[in-house]
């Protein structure tokens, strides 16, 4: 043990853990080989930056292996340390690191890819192996030795509830005011689970603390490490484009009556395209805008910062360096307008329905009867994970996808006969939008989707070739016309020719052009 | 107007109503071509008898086309009748008929095939056209001019509050004391609504009687005709079989203590095989039971009958025709053990997740994913449609699929190296049953899913097949290794050679048989 300065001791209410302060590498050695242990941290948010990283460290020289579970990804670069010193033998239910993702499609990582709602659920039925450790992120302890968390709440109520012991990591970076920005609710065990009393975005169910029990902690650390920050970019023309249709829908919405200017809760799953797209509602005639969402990104902030967003809900705070910066500095203006939740009640769908979500979710690539692909390149190797994005769109008010219509150049269309890989089927996808323009598929059979979605969605330079496709797949009939030999003619043309073009068509055009010449 | 005698009178306890009384022809002729048409029934229970049969044979020598939406099938010949005679523009959100689903995968009627809880949600938010009709089969009518439903709720209550215009059909065959078996809520609409209050299968949270407008109500017919009775299979050696999986499972989670002897609430598909499944738990050594499902089928009363069962919720009865005498004849022994709701309210995920459910549905075929195909035959034509499965399985304690490992004297595999059709993603199925035996895929990554699938539930025939499709699958790489290219191959195989057996394997064989002989 090391002697610890007044700031950080000043973050320990609770006397029983003042003997129990460790160095980073000496707690990490409480990890044992072949162990369940459950970290806070939800999209870079609020994880272990100092316990998990030492370990990764320690199995540089040491043959340890865990299973990982954690809220979502992790920050900076603990799943690349982990899985490059083969120190992950299962992990669940998110990542978003492309070390770790080589680990997991080469084999060398078991990766279970879960509903970010579902894993809570499972453990608390002991449907998942009791986790044996809990590693927490604090800003600091209360008198009781309660956790108070960080930028994330996560899946780290239920690891805290559910472990044999726990290790908390306090971070000095984060003011204490943090206090009472979380709202921690466990629901009760079958067969007396409860009501989920949220009815809307700002009501409050449950405890400002984690509350564990103070005989299973064995040991505090210190960090003074920030989140790892998000990385952002402007809105590029893509989309811009995209926010533009959204927004001209929802106009539409409104003025038939069917929404108020003030929408309903908005859900903006992670990432680039999800946030610039958010972005676009600061100009947008909406106003007392409201999210229930899993993580609020940069664009929430510029959100509230512009007057058109007046409280948002989520598990965590994810966002750029210098959005960071102003939310730690003026945190007192922001401090009533946000909650953070555990993972399965922000993602609960008997909240997403109840509020009526408006949600917002990327996809990889989705295909002309409106099922979507949110997790795996040619149909096998994985990217990132669902996430959310099935637990918001499959009770939402109204379930949007969006992407790209086309990229590399023009030779991967998103928009295909049939996704190689299906997260969220066509019964639970609303509205789908690319820079093309936005297909609404309410009340549309399959027939219809196709129309629509080609006349809509589809990159210029895939129209003809899709036509083609769903003009041949007609003629054999049924109720979702394919032709199945071809259904994933266009992923092996770009794996074979590096292009989903369809270069039989385009060699049968050079021959014409010769023939003519 | 035909006069009616005193037993049909005496079910119009509102006087206003007796103006409007009209044979189903005439009734039949207040429906507007091109309109849109709300009608009461559910997996054949509670349906139209009169009007809309009526309606049928209109169609025969009119031009008259309406869009039909019903809670799910319908009973007799009507949607076959209403097919031949090209009365339906498009059918949502599901149907069981043989006649119809051939004109609706010849893409002569449009078919929404949509999640059961999903319609009257849509249809309150406007993301539907407006119901220009309802058509509700009653017991009778009470003072209030509002309608005591009869063997189903299913979509009654939203059609009646939504449509401009309602015909009550009343079925004198079903005795008046069947008022109180129902409980009718509807939410509010957004941003106002509210918690289903739903905390055990018997909460009672609405009304016993369809609130209506008697203004809207346009014709009141009679009708005497019983609910078309369901087919019912004894359970056969892959029932049973099946049936013993599923127990033999349930009582290691009641000795690992994870369940109680009463188990939690079960959900059970309607069909044969559900059906069947069911009747298993009467010897068994649960107590206790009970359902929160959306259809009652001949096994809830068995288990009744056998003292096993306390309490069934759903959204309908379809009984074979002793069962339905019987329970006519004895409805106070059975009366206050059901309730009938709403199916956005039995289909609820809300309720779904807070009661815990067990939910066994049928699949077409899965994959060794832990996909779940439950709709299409071949990857394009439609068999029935999803109806409540997605709602159960994705919210479920426990998401349960059964199917029989193969068919057609074993040329067709149930379980395929990839699902033709996605209605269920692997991450909401949880266990897999054939006759073969049953995957616990709680927890596992693909890979783990791919051998424990393979182990458990494939027909032997197919299983050297499989191996060795997952084998060469596995050398690609990824988290969810497939040869694109073959991924259909079986389901080609059977469309060209009647097989899904590896024909050229066989061939194989036969070679190196022959240059051994």
């Amino acid at each position: 043990m090391k002697s610890q300065n007044n700031v950080q001791m000043d973050r320990i209410l609770f006397d029983n853990y003042k003997n129990k302060i460790y160095s980073p590498e000496e707690a990490a050695k409480f990890i044992k080989n072949n162990s369940i242990v459950g970290v806070s941290g939800f999209t870079k948010a609020g994880d272990s930056k100092s316990v998990l990283p030492a370990f990764a460290k320690r199995a540089e020289t040491e043959d340890v292996k865990i299973t990982l579970l954690s809220g979502a990804s992790l920050g900076y670069d603990t799943d690349a340390d982990l899985a490059k010193n083969n120190a992950i033998y299962k992990r669940m239910p998110f990542q978003a690191d492309p070390t770790l993702r080589k680990s997991i499609n080469s084999g060398n990582v078991l990766y279970v890819d879960q509903h970010l709602s579902e894993t809570a659920e499972m453990m608390h039925n002991e449907h998942l192996p009791k986790v044996d450790m809990a590693i927490i992120e604090a800003v600091y302890v209360d008198p009781n030795g309660y956790i108070i968390p960080t930028t994330s709440v996560g899946n780290s109520a239920n690891f805290a509830a559910l472990a044999d012991e726990i290790i908390i990591e306090i971070n000095v970076s984060l003011p204490v005011s943090f206090k009472g920005i979380h709202d921690v609710f466990i629901p009760n065990s079958y067969p007396n689970r409860n009501i989920i009393g949220i009815t809307n975005p700002q009501t409050r169910i449950g405890t400002e603390y984690i509350k564990i029990d103070p005989e299973k902690v064995i040991a505090v650390v210190f960090t003074n490490r920030p989140d790892s920050p998000a990385q952002i970019s402007a809105p590029d023309e893509n989309t811009t484009a995209i926010a533009q249709h959204i927004l001209k829908f929802l106009e539409k919405e409104v003025d038939d009556g069917r929404l108020t200017k003030s929408l309903l809760p908005i859900q903006v799953g992670i990432g680039k395209i999800a946030n610039a797209v958010l972005s676009g509602f600061v100009n947008s005639p909406f106003e007392n805008l409201t999210m229930y969402s899993e993580v609020l990104q940069d664009s929430t902030f510029e959100l509230f910062d512009a007057g058109k967003m007046v409280f948002a809900s989520a598990s965590s705070i994810t966002v750029s360096e210098s959005c960071y910066r102003n939310l730690i500095g003026n945190f007192e203006n922001y401090k009533d307008k946000i909650v953070l939740r555990p993972q399965n009640i922000s993602n609960a769908a008997e909240v997403i329905r109840r509020l009526g979500i408006i949600a917002i979710n990327t996809a990889i690539e989705f295909d002309i009867y409106g099922n979507v692909n949110s997790t795996h390149l040619g149909g096998t190797h994985m990217m990132n994970g669902i996430g959310g994005s099935g637990d918001f769109a499959r009770s939402a008010y109204l379930s949007i996808f969006v992407c790209p219509s086309a990229s590399k150049n023009n030779n991967i269309s998103h928009v295909v006969p049939m996704v190689s890989h299906h997260d969220h089927t066509e019964h639970d996808v609303d509205i789908l939008v690319t820079e093309q323009g936005l297909a609404d598929l309410r009340g549309l059979a399959p027939k219809e989707r196709s129309r629509v979605i080609i006349e809509n969605c589809i990159h210029p330079d895939f129209k003809e070739q899709m036509e083609a496709y769903v003009e041949e797949a007609q003629k054999r009939g049924g109720q979702t016309p394919h032709i199945m030999e071809k259904a994933f003619s266009w992923h092996l043309n770009l794996k074979n020719n590096g292009s989903m073009k369809n270069l039989v068509a385009a060699s049968d055009v050079h021959r014409e052009m010769s023939v003519a010449i």
